[in-house]
C-alpha cells in the first residue's frame, strides 16, 4: 500500500534541501547547531512541512521541536530524531531520522490512516554548541542540574553558557523543568538513524531493529615508569611503561572477545610522555572506551582490564592508575515495539535483523519513560560525522513503512 | 702521586664558575650554544685557565676550541669534550668532560710529567644552536656537506644559516675543510664524559672505560588500519591498528633481549590517528630506537622488527610500513687506548667496569682518525638534559687521575 520509490523521492529531496548552503554553516560540511541561522531555519522548513499536514508546532523551553496531530492531553505516538549535526558533519546523521518521521506523517496523511503522532526532532544531540551530548532529551529526564544549564554548559564557539544563548534564541531556560511534559502522552516511541558502523553493509541488511543501547565505561590508564635515556640504558635495568601499554591493549581485545554479546573494548588514545624517540617514556597513558547492551558483560570486562593493567605494571616494578571519566548503563528497548518493528520488517521481504546500537542517541533518555525502540539504516563503509556520510533514501523509505506499519499495530 | 681531593676541589670550582648567570641563557638551566654570549665566555674561560699553564690556544674556522703545548707538528695526546649544552640542560654533561682535560694539565704541570698534550673542546656537540648533533666533529671529519653549512643548517633561534651566523661571530666557514688538521697531530684521544644512564651506579661502578658506542636506528613504523566508530563495530569487523602496535612493543623488547650483547630497543614516540576515545585509530605509528655496540645484532632487530610489524599488521588484515630515520653504524673504540685506561683504573683500587656507551658523542668522529677511548663517570639516576643532572667532581678527579696515567702509559 506504500508506494516506497515516492517515498525515497521525497526523502532525498529533503536531504538535499537540507544540504544547501542555508542549512550549514560550513562549505565543506553540514555544521548545525543550536541557535544558529542554519539550524533555525531547519526548524523552520519543518514546521512548515508539519503545518501542511495540519500538525500543531511548538518548540520545548529550549528548542525542542515538537508537532502532533492530537490536542494535548490525547495519547500520540512518537518518531523522530535531531536534525543538528557534528561540526565536521554529513547530510543523514540525525536529519535523516527526522525526515523519515516527516515521512511517516505524509504517509499517514495521504493513506489515511489517522494515527495519533507526536514528532519531536531533539536539542543538540550531537554536543556541537556545547560540548554536551543528547543535551536535549537529557533536559527533558532532568539528568542535567541548573547549575550546569546555567553556568558549567558553555558554547564551543564563544565561552557564554547554554542559559545566555537560549535566553537570546528566544527560549525561556528559566522553565527547563517544563520540558519533560513533552513526553507525557506518548504511548510509544520510534527513533530512525543511519547505523554509523558497518554491521548492516557487511551482513547484507538494509535494516536493523534495534533491541538495545550499549552502556559504556570511558576511562583512562596511566603507567607509571621511569624516563631514561633509550640508547644508555640496559634492557635489565629499564623501566619501560609502554610494555604493559603494548599488554593491555592485547588483553583488551581478549578480554571483550571472550566476553561475547556484543562486547566491545577500544583504545583509541595513545599518549607516551615525553614522546621522543630517544627517551624511554616516563609515563603513557591509554584511553578506554568499552561498551556493550549487556551491562554485567561490559562492566567486567573494563574491571578485568584495570586489574590486568595494574598487575601487569606492578610485574614490571611499575605502578597503573586506572581513572574512571564516565559510565553509563545499558538501555534495553521495548519488546513490544522491537517485536511490532520486526513483524512490519519481515511482511515487507527485505533482508532485517535486530541488533544492538553500539553509540548513543536521545532514545537512551526517551526509554526512561516511553516504551520505545530503534530502526537502522545502513551507511555506507559505517563513515559517520563526516562529509563523507552516504545513507540511501530508499532504505529510509523501507524504514518509513516498516515504522507506519509497526505504529498501526501498535495503536490498533 | 695525585691528591685526588684537590683535583675534585678544583673540578667542583670549575663547574661552579661555569654554572654562572654569565654562562648561560636560562634562569632555570644551563642553557649554552655556539656563537652566543654565555658560549663566549665559556670559551674565554678556558682560553685564561689553559694560556695560564702555558698552552697555545686557538679556535678552528668554525670555533671548535683546542690548546696545545707542543708546536704544531709535533705528535700530542688529545683530551677533552664539548662545553655547549642542551638548551634545558644540566652543569655536568660534556662541561665536566672539558674540566676534566683541564685538570690533566694541570697535574701534567703540577707533576713535572711533560706529556704532550692537546685539550680540544667541541663545537655544538648538543645540536642546541642548530639542531645538528656533533656538528663540530663532524666538520672536522668532512661528514657534513658545503651546502648543508651554508644553507641547509639553520638556527633553532632565527632561522638564519649557521654559515651566517658563525661569519658574523669571527669566524672563517669557508676555510671549514681545514678543521680536520685539528687531529693531524693526536697519537690517541680519550674524552670523558657523564655517563648519562644508571649502569654505573646501579653496578655500584665509579668509573667506566668504553670500548665501544653504540650505532643506531631510528625509524617509524605506521599502521594502516579503518577507523570506525568504537561503540558500534563489533570486535569481529574492526581493523584496529593499536594490536599489531602493541604486538610490536612486545616483540621488539623480546627481540632486543635475544639478541643481546648490549643491543637495546625503545618505543618511545606514540601516536594514534584521529586520537579520540570513542574512534576505532584509522592509523597509528610507533618510533623505534634500536641501538647496540654490534651492527649486526642491532641492525638484524631493527630488520627482524619492521617485519614483525609487516606481518602483525597482514595477519590482521591491515598494512604497516617502516620508514627509516637515520642509521649509524656502531664505533668500536681502540683496544689499546682502553687496554691503558683499564690498567690505570685497576692500579687505583678503585671499582671500575669496561663498557659501552649508548649515547653518541664526539668521540664517535675523532676515532675515524685516531686510536681513541672514552671514560665515564656516574650521573644521578642517569638524569642528564635536565637541570636536575648530578654527578661527583670527586669521580671527576679519579678519571683525571686515571686519563693521566693511561696518557703517561702511551705516550711513554
Amino acid at each position: 500500500m506504500v508506494d516506497r520509490a515516492r517515498s525515497a523521492d521525497r526523502i532525498a529531496a529533503e536531504i538535499d534541501t537540507l544540504s544547501g548552503p542555508d542549512f550549514t554553516l560550513s562549505d565543506e560540511a553540514i555544521r548545525r547547531y543550536a541557535y544558529t541561522e542554519p539550524y533555525r531555519r531547519t526548524l523552520d522548513h519543518f514546521t512548515g512541512a508539519l503545518e501542511a499536514l495540519d500538525f500543531d508546532v511548538y518548540e520545548d523551553p529550549v528548542g525542542t521541536l515538537v508537532a502532533r496531530n492530537r490536542p494535548a492531553g490525547e495519547p500520540v505516538f512518537g518518531i523522530g530524531s535531531h536534525c543538528d549535526s557534528n561540526r565536521n558533519g554529513g547530510r543523514y546523521d540525525g536529519t535523516m531520522g527526522v525526515v523519515t518521521a516527516l515521512e511517516v506523517c505524509r504517509l499517514n496523511a495521504e493513506l489515511g490512516l489517522d494515527l495519533p503522532l507526536q514528532l519531536i526532532s531533539f536539542l543538540e544531540e550531537e554536543g556541537s554548541g556545547f560540548g554536551q551530548m543528547l543535551l536535549g532529551s537529557r533536559i527533558m529526564l532532568e539528568r542535567v542540574t541548573e547549575e550546569e544549564l546555567r553556568e558549567t554548559f558553555l558554547a564551543v564557539d564563544d565561552g557564554r553558557s547554554f542559559w545566555e544563548h537560549a535566553e537570546d534564541a528566544g527560549y525561556e531556560p528559566a522553565r527547563w523543568r517544563e520540558c519533560g511534559r513533552v513526553l507525557d502522552d506518548l504511548t510509544g516511541w520510534i527513533e530512525m538513524h543511519i547505523e554509523q558502523a558497518r554491521v548492516l553493509q557487511d551482513t547484507g541488511n538494509r535494516i536493523g531493529i534495534v533491541s538495545a543501547i550499549a552502556g559504556y565505561v570511558h576511562a583512562d590508564v596511566r603507567i607509571r615508569g621511569r624516563g631514561d635515556h633509550a640508547g644508555a640504558t640496559p634492557m635489565d635495568l629499564r623501566l619501560d611503561p609502554t610494555l604493559p601499554l603494548a599488554e593491555t591493549i592485547v588483553e583488551l581485545e581478549r578480554l571483550a572477545r571472550a566476553a561475547g554479546g556484543g562486547t566491545v573494548g577500544t583504545v583509541g588514545e595513545l599518549e607516551a610522555d615525553p614522546g621522543l624517540i630517544n627517551a624511554i617514556a616516563a609515563e603513557v597513558r591509554l584511553s578506554l572506551d568499552i561498551r556493550g547492551p549487556d551491562d554485567d558483560r561490559f562492566q567486567g570486562v573494563a574491571r578485568d582490564v584495570g586489574a590486568f593493567a595494574t598487575v601487569a605494571a606492578e610485574r614490571r616494578g611499575m605502578t597503573a592508575d586506572v581513572t574512571p571519566r564516565q559510565t553509563l548503563a545499558a538501555t534495553r528497548l521495548d519488546p513490544g515495539v522491537v517485536a511490532a518493528l520486526e513483524e512490519a520488517a519481515a511482511a515487507t521481504g527485505e533482508p532485517a535483523m535486530t541488533m544492538h546500537s553500539g553509540a548513543a542517541h536521545d532514545t537512551m533518555c526517551v526509554a526512561a519513560r516511553v516504551p520505545s525502540a530503534m530502526v537502522f539504516v545502513p551507511c555506507r563503509d559505517g563513515i559517520s560525522h563526516h562529509p563523507a556520510e552516504h545513507a540511501e533514501p530508499a532504505d529510509a523509505a523501507l524504514a518509513a513503512e516498516i515504522m507506519l506499519n509497526a505504529i498501526v499495530a501498535l495503536t490498533r
